[in-house]
């Protein structure tokens, strides 16, 4: 095994604001987080994403490159974001300008196993467990499904 | 980064039966887990969890509180449970009077990436991979889809 | 404790190409890996799975025995492959002659959060985020969805 290149997961060059509480291991690179967020064990943050005040990631979750959640979100067990979207008949291997960017508004709660595509969710949205969110979300109200659609507007 | 407060995932205040294994890395406190009990790596379960003798818990499953499990139940890999419905419109924020539970009963089968809503399930159903289950289950047989429905009766 | 048997995740009588990258923590075992292959954190694979050359594992997937993936394929993040289709209402508890295999071909695309049942998947097959794949994809072209279907041949 001595040409495989080993790195363990680890929390680097991240700022965090204040009474930040992480449950490790999780995987956290040039992310800013924060006052008094959440992380839960088994997560992975990229680089670039910024997570807002008293906002919880729960454990399992993957939060990748162009994300950003606001104030006060609930980010479920086992979600998944997206910024990939194989638009070239697949990944883009690097090539960032095929990338989409996913914008979380305030107090949006996220159901475990939910999978976010590159999409806006606006302040106040509940996604469902389970869910897969492949547009935009404008209105309030509760989503759920593959691919979601609202249930009931609040 | 001297103003996060970290924990590393642990095995805490949590009674065991005779002959389990378990795979660490996981994070599991106060629960109560019966004989001959497998659970695999990267795994939660959380306070007050019963899990019945001969139940085989797989790898990035996450159990949550009021979640119990009967014996002889087979969870897949990366099966989320739940016991929080956003009913006021958001995470009940510890508030656990709106929280809901789920029953698991006996020989239950929960195909991997399943998402498991505060229900209960009878003995002998079967869970297909993926599937995203919200309501009740009271009829052996095997149920798949988002939102699960009977495919097939014992 | 003392009744439990503890085993931790590693890295096992697993073979690996040349310039192979992991991020621990991972648990793999009696694996057969390619050259440049990248292996994401929390991500588990078992025995006798091959993995082509180029191809890169997410964080949180889980690969099972009896998976085989061609080369230069992407497997995004939390994707669960299966061998057991609880064929005998039930898990097979180890009688393997009931497991069915999973082919993936070269330069194919699973979206995060997907589900893969044991099935063929063709070359250049790109299979959306969250989808659960419960037939065998024989044409190029985009599939999404629970059961998965085509929404676009290539």
């Amino acid at each position: 095994m001595d040409r495989v290149n080993f790195k363990n997961s680890e929390i680097k060059d991240t700022k965090f604001g204040i009474s930040c509480s992480i449950v490790k291991p999780v995987n956290i690179y040039s992310a800013e987080i924060g006052d008094k967020v959440f992380i839960g064990p088994f997560v992975e943050i990229q680089k670039g994403v910024k997570i807002g005040n008293n906002t919880r990631i729960q454990s399992h979750s993957f939060i990748c490159e162009l994300v950003t959640i606001g104030e006060n979100c609930f980010i479920g067990h086992g979600v998944m974001f997206i910024n990939d979207l194989f638009k070239n008949n697949g990944p883009s291997n690097g090539n960032k300008s095929l990338w989409s960017k996913t914008e979380i508004g305030r107090n949006v709660s996220i159901g475990s196993n939910a999978t976010i595509l590159p999409v806006k969710i606006c302040d106040e949205a509940i996604i469902g467990a389970g869910a897969v969110v492949t547009k935009d979300i404008s209105l309030p109200g509760k989503y759920a499904g593959n691919p979601a659609v609202m249930l009931k507007k609040k």
